[in-house]
């Protein structure tokens, strides 16, 4: 039996997403054979103005309606503390408890020699720029604590050490870099936490 | 900060998908924002065409291209075996190695109390039609080895074996009724097999 032309081409869109694979493609489809055309019409919707109704922000990369994004535009927040993330997901983890005041910075990824991810294909240059041209207190680096994500923390702090800043304009003569603080997550368990998770823990205890 | 909307309405759209929790929808959608537009129009017309480019076969009752569907249509096949099915998938499964020369009948699920699904919520009426009216010499019962399969299976055989049987006509008075061999999957270990798995492979036994 051949399969209908419109299922073949909507479990082929499927599986091209990361995590699909062609059962779990066919299964969606056949799902969606029980669905309501207007709901699959809004799906479609959504799907077609996803980027046409989206735009990068020139200034922190993140993805918004406008430019600036609603964060860069909010003159409420310590523009003086940029908060470096690899992905726009990041954004939205770190603003869920509104705790945090400041700006972000997103890559669009980390430095990942093994897939040919090098410095120039995420936005870092545009981030040292940024602290060469603005008045930045602090750097915090959130990248991941995966090894690609230190490696990019490495690089970050090592290159805006290394910058030549305009000391005379006063600019960032004194950016202090940070990173994220690494330990035991809330909830979790020692006995089952990994020795380098251990170790970063110990290393960054705190005073009471 | 604010979820761009077209952003949020893709994250929703994959969220009311079967097995799809909110962390994988963000996931799917800021995935999507790196692929092309040309693919995510693909996609979207893959959906949008989905249910308008297949038909029911109002006969068997599978989801194909025109009505009747290629395998009711197919005068090289044994229109005198039926194969019950509960889903449109499973005909896929068992056209793939090609060896069964009979038709099918799609029941669109099973009998399900819990879930408050009846009888009459699926396409049985329509099989005990067939049946009735059709010279059918052997019914196969291939739902699926679980409780609601199985009783789905019982409920057909108990129906068929009751059915007044037009014998005047000739027709279907001799009609067999088989349910699909139970027993243990090619390639797996008796060691692990479940109970009630072995119980049936040892009563399915056959001769050599």
């Amino acid at each position: 039996m051949r399969i209908p032309k419109a299922i073949q081409n909507l479990i082929e869109s499927f599986e091209r997403l990361p995590g699909v694979g062609p059962k779990t493609a066919q299964r969606l489809t056949f799902y969606l054979l029980h669905v309501p055309q207007f709901e699959l019409d809004k799906f479609a919707q959504a799907l077609t103005s996803l980027k046409k109704d989206t735009v990068l922000c020139s200034t922190c990369f993140t993805i918004g309606e406008e430019n600036p994004c609603d964060i860069c535009a909010n003159e409420k927040r310590d523009h003086s503390i940029v908060c470096v993330v690899e992905q726009p997901l990041d954004v939205l983890a770190l603003e869920k408890n509104g705790k945090y005041n400041g700006v972000y910075h997103v890559l669009h990824g980390k430095i990942d020699p093994l897939n040919n991810i090098g410095p120039d294909e995420i936005y870092l240059r545009q981030l040292f720029d940024r602290v060469k041209n603005s008045k930045i207190s602090e750097i915090i680096i959130a990248t991941n604590p995966t090894m690609e994500g230190e490696a990019t923390a490495m690089y970050i702090n090592k290159q805006l050490k290394s910058q030549p800043f305009d000391s005379a304009q006063g600019k960032n003569s004194k950016c202090k870099v940070t990173r994220i603080g690494r330990g035991l997550p809330v909830g979790s368990d020692i006995e089952y936490a990994d020795e380098v998770t251990l170790q970063r823990a110990m290393e960054g205890r705190s005073e009471y």
